[in-house]
């Protein structure tokens, strides 16, 4: 059974091909052999390459024969990745996707810098594609993705983190790169501003429901190489736990205070933890929240150029939640 | 008596404030308080605002009364301040200008996010600057001074660095800020080419110059708030460490395998390093290469405009190493 992903991808074949070789081109570095050495091993570890897709299907939904979406592709790809490098770091990770993380592998040094030299190659990438209306989506971006992990760090360990700032961080950390990817797609594709909106919002609610869903498999799945637990681990707010905390009776209040405010992780809390939401239902509420999203997405589409890649666009919303069944 | 930089300050009086009010106004963050924390913290330390000034003077050369010089130079004061934030989580220094460093008084993850931010928020104002041929400029000094870090740290603790790779770091590291704040002064201010091109040469001539003498400065001084000795005790490969491994003898070759190649400081290194440089003339070798960057740097001005401000643009290159006297 193919997925959404899939098909996007055998829709866009030859651009995607085309951003494949402009990341492997322009990561390279004539004075610093090291930063193509972290790079690949981050690149080569074949995430799905969601954003760049995206914003080659905003532009496709137009039949864009230009070649900017190929750039602004790639630069999609250069800013997620630096900000993984730069994540690694602050979470103090071993692995990602299933490897050792760059981190690990090199040092914290060479992590913070190559992060550093692709966010700048992502910048002449955008430079290149020559509007001053697209640098400016991703500079807005570029500063909403560092407030929302900022905005993480500081709420880390506090029990009274409302759910509208859990929104508010993963708004920041996913949905930003989400949204401007498929904006900049519609933009070059010359969409009308309508469309460029609906994009924006659709990018944008897509986000959300990916970001909710991936913390739920970092709860209950291990198909995506992760640690599950990780988050509890690191004392982490995502939805599932500021849902329990919000009902918690004495007991597991006494659970949550050691495990998320004092950061005192023990074998088999993150089995507790489960049966915790278990019993209050929290993972189905959970679930239902990302549904409610990937609806709102996909309202975002009704609108658009009825063709082959808005009907994948349609699906893949879902299929960025229904990957949790 | 007073300093070139404090004459170019008060011949650039007015649009130094604004300079000011707009890295205040624009490192707030309404959804991360952490941000201007952090930020002020190292921004309030009074670095001496050099590379903005630089800006303003290329600008200033020209009567320029826009008002981009002011937004380019706030970008090229928070694109330093976000390579500081960096630098200090990869050197994992306790110490900048005197005070305790934001990795140590918050953590390393502010210090890589709120950089991150600043990146982001300089891209921002270079965009409004509104200037393609800008955004290139500094998008291509970003990726080189990221290359130059990378190169630094993958040639580090290595013996057989031969002096052209250390000259290599430091145009990435240092120099080439230098030179985008000049030569975008000049573009903005409608300079012609020729003159872009030897303000340019300008910035890169004396921030090798200035490299050098703050190499120097933490060997012999210091007035700047540094640890002296830091750069010995992380193994760094400093013009005068480069030169003295060229001559050592068999005792000194011992000497500098621990100290740089193994990276065993002891107490008292320090003293040691010192008397091999002074037994071998290498401080003066060195200073007299500084004084040649600085001779460089002066040469650039001599077609420019003849004012006040190119007067002490030319100081300022004698300064930036008359101050290691």
């Amino acid at each position: 059974m193919t997925t959404p992903i899939a098909r996007l991808q055998t829709l866009l074949e030859t651009r995607m091909n085309a951003v494949n070789t402009m990341i492997a081109t322009r990561m390279e570095s004539e004075n610093a052999p090291r930063i193509p050495e972290v790079t690949a091993h981050l690149i080569g570890a074949g995430g799905k390459r969601v954003r760049p897709l995206l914003t080659l299907a905003a532009a496709g939904l137009y039949d864009y024969d230009g070649e900017h979406d190929v750039k602004l592709a790639a630069t999609v790809e250069f800013i997620h990745t630096a900000t993984l490098l730069h994540d690694d770091v602050v979470d103090e990770s071993d692995q990602r996707r299933g490897r050792p993380t760059a981190n690990l592998l090199w040092d914290n040094q060479s992590s913070v810098l190559v992060g550093d030299y692709l966010f700048a190659r992502s910048f002449q990438l955008m430079v290149e594609a020559g509007s001053l209306r697209v640098l400016d989506i991703l500079a807005n971006a570029s500063a909403v993705i560092a407030e929302g992990e900022v905005l993480q760090l500081s709420v880390s360990r506090n029990l009274g983190t409302p759910e509208e700032t859990y929104i508010r961080v993963i708004r920041g950390k996913t949905a930003a790169l989400f949204a401007a990817a498929t904006e900049v797609g519609a933009l070059v594709a010359g969409a009308s501003e309508d469309d460029i909106t609906a994009l924006r919002d659709y990018g944008d609610a897509l986000g959300i429901a990916f970001q909710i869903a991936d913390d739920l498999l970092d709860l209950t799945g291990e198909e995506i190489g992760k640690n599950t637990g990780d988050d509890l681990r690191e004392g982490k707010l995502t939805m599932p736990v500021i849902r329990a905390i919000a009902v918690a009776d004495a007991e597991e209040r006494v659970f949550w205070e050691r495990l998320i405010a004092r950061g005192r992780y023990q074998e088999g809390d993150l089995e507790i933890a489960l049966a915790i939401f278990n019993r209050r239902g929290i993972l189905d509420s959970v679930r239902k929240t990302a549904f409610d999203y990937v609806a709102q997405a996909q309202a975002c589409l009704k609108d658009l150029p009825d063709n082959a890649i808005r009907a994948e666009m349609h699906d893949l919303a879902e299929f960025v939640v229904a990957r949790l069944r």
